[in-house]
């Protein structure tokens, strides 16, 4: 594709040659000869003086006069509209494999994909043109949206609803049942029955081997539009709202109520039953043991304020100095006292 | 049914209307009009006013004397009976799914359910009642307990057996190599075999996409009636003994020695060969590099006394005070050394 | 065997009597009559003189005259070739299991196995002697090497290539969709498409239930000889390079570089875009911000030096006496000044 054709698709405007071919996209510090990248944040400005790229996407203020551009106000968002252009996941087409195991009241949309070896239970809706790769296990009662992607050997449980135009990767498990047992005065853990809900909104994407489970009484949720990322673990009956981003790793507790567009970066802990505010930050290993204000960035374990962790953390680098300086001055008051033949009294 | 036929069944007597129906069950703050909830610990007494429920589970001391309630010393675990009264999960019926692949000189008790595309392979025993849903996979020579129930998508290697009465949840690997290398003078690291056994005892509960490794040489053993969580790892030759909850993402390293009734909050990471002693608690995030006193609570990373890591982890957040305080002190001790014209010395 | 069979195949000599039977290996608290030990570094030196092991295998230094030895400079690896003569895993026959399912354009090497429910896409290339377990999903275009043993219920993305004589434990995933979303002025996530690889290079072990991403663009790499653990994630584009051993819950973010023979113990967490220099170790639950030094050892969260941290984690104990002492300094000095009539100016 010429860059110009390539811009027009993305509704952008062009500086230099449009004629410049594009065969692909590539990272900033990877692009050659006939493909096109990116310039963000200034972490990557370096990068523009030494790029082979053929063409890029640049915001209004960054220059490199030599190069043909894109001009765009978000460059990020160009890059992943033109690298749609260029490349999508293959998709089997519609159809149920003859291996698929499939039980009765089985409501299958139009077009759907139900790949080899899936087993499907009793009485599970599937909407429109949703695709099950092979392997997959789908429990008794579950309904799951149009469009939605179930990759290779995922378990959907009971009692779970999933939306449309959702992704799955392959390995996740919804819907199991909740960590709960009640301690006997025997010194056994007694199993409360699990019987709430899993509800998966619209447009959600869950990452590769994450957990999600059911809770004894009530829902578990994830909101429309929140992406969870591999290995991530929501406990029984917590909530997550709206947008949020849940990097790998992370583990929600039972009960936690998550806000919209709140962000918990890697392998991130939250207690249970904490509760965190509407576009929060949690950076990566951060231990939330109560609840979080909205719009705050916390970090550190247990968390604190940002900025404060920052400063915190710098400190703990020079606590065996700290240590040294009060034995010194411990020592040099001592002798003044001495000196002055003055005590402590 | 009415709420004195429900108490008669946990046992329990009733005060106010026994006559009231209760349709469901729900947490304090969600309960509405025909359901039973309850309160247990101060945390919830708050919510013990404002409560829509229709009937409550209370212990000896707390009243409302406008709705029904049933009396118990253990509300929570009354609770958890109660529900099992009006949810059980859908487990299949006895049979063998004819697309499942059995091996040779497999032994299946009575009544047992094999699930659709469950592959076991030669010289598997499987108990009375056992209840194996689709897509698992059964390794040579493994041997599974009566009536336990494996979810969906398990891998159950050789080497590995399995008690009376547990539960699998979807996803879990159990009895794979453990991670056994050692290193070359060339840099490289050679595979040790690992020749050993996993035993998991009666009674236990693994949750989703956790990983319980076999060791080298002698045994990997989760005791009768512990509890592991989701994503945990269990490092090869790691011993719980019984009655433990491990809580999600907690990982044991190799050789780990878990006492009685241990508590193991989330995220918790135990190095190589430590011992953890009976009934003692590690919380969430908690990093234990060596042995723990039983009946001990620790925390933090390294793990310290709760009650120091407490007290530690208020001080941290007031270390740009402290060190303000120290520089003050070091200008306040110079300038009076400076007026009196007497030296460190 | 007899002792001195077995140390001919080891290429090592005995010391005492060659002709006692070794039915089997045990680690050196649980060896007894017949059994062959090791001992290799000073904390089990202290089990040298209770041990009840058949025979040893020690260094030149080590001594236990009354029980016949295997001399070895590398006791640990000559333990592990030993017990590779008692044991190897129970691996299938050649052969296609008539219930996997096999896409067009899939070429299969010689002497391969591909096990029950196993699902292979479109245009895969599986090498001479790889071994498929059951349950597994290749998605189309995938190439795997020979010798290859891939176990369980494992999911293979597309854009994968993974090289020869790998272990992929079960319950892995690799090659899904990298963790890309780009904020949209309306608060919502766009998803970017992720054409990028991944590339697993020989001899490489991947523990249960661990998952690779791919990238956008790019590769994801994993380095020849490199071992990963269970239950670990690999962001997409993170490059790992040879003989590296990440053990079990290690999470890399994005675009992470990580040099040679490095070793990741658990549960660490390495920050997006940080590159780790060859032969660097971080200790357990170390969270690494940014770059680390070729050859060095860091711990804690934020990493840093391993001595360092060894200092401010005991000193971090010592906080509530720190901070009385300081108080008690400032008490003193305002004494001392009031005494003599002297303020802070």
């Amino acid at each position: 594709m010429k860059l110009g054709e390539l811009a027009a698709q993305l509704s952008c405007t062009v500086e230099g040659n449009p004629n410049v071919e594009i065969r692909g996209l590539a990272a900033i510090q990877q692009a050659g000869p006939g493909e096109l990248s990116f310039i963000e944040s200034e972490k990557y400005a370096r990068f523009l003086k030494s790029t082979r790229a053929e063409a890029l996407i640049l915001d209004w203020r960054t220059h490199r006069p030599d190069i043909p551009c894109i001009r765009s106000d978000q460059p990020r968002l160009a890059f992943a509209r033109a690298l749609a252009l260029y490349y999508q996941p293959r998709l089997p087409v519609p159809g149920v494999h003859p291996s698929a195991v499939i039980g009765t009241e089985v409501r299958l949309g139009a077009d759907v994909h139900i790949g080899a070896h899936v087993v499907i239970a009793d009485d599970v809706t599937i909407g429109d043109g949703a695709i099950l790769f092979p392997n997959s296990t789908i429990y008794s009662g579950v309904r799951i949206g149009a469009r939605t992607v179930i990759h290779a050997n995922c378990a959907i449980h009971e009692r779970t609803e999933i939306g449309d135009d959702c992704i799955l990767q392959s390995g996740t498990v919804v819907g199991t049942e909740g960590f709960g047992f009640v301690p006997t005065l025997e010194g056994t853990w007694h199993k409360m029955p699990q019987s709430g809900y899993v509800r998966i909104e619209d447009n959600v994407e869950i990452g590769s081997n994450t957990a999600i489970d059911r809770p004894a009484v009530g829902y578990t949720r994830i909101g429309r539009g929140s992406k969870l990322d591999n290995l991530v673990m929501i406990g029984h009956g917590s909530q997550i709202d709206d947008n949020c981003l849940l990097i790998a790793q992370v583990g929600l507790a039972g009960g936690v109520q998550v806000g919209r567009n709140v962000v918990l970066a890697g392998q991130v802990g939250v207690a249970g039953h904490a509760s965190i505010g509407d576009r929060a930050m949690v950076s990566a290993k951060g231990g939330v043991p109560s609840d979080v204000e909205p719009g705050t960035v916390v970090s550190g374990s247990p968390a604190m304020p940002h900025a404060l962790w920052l400063r915190t953390s710098a400190l703990i680098r020079r606590l065996p100095e700290l240590f040294q300086n009060v034995r010194e001055l411990q020592h040099k008051l001592a002798l003044l006292q001495r000196r002055l033949q003055i005590g402590d009294e």
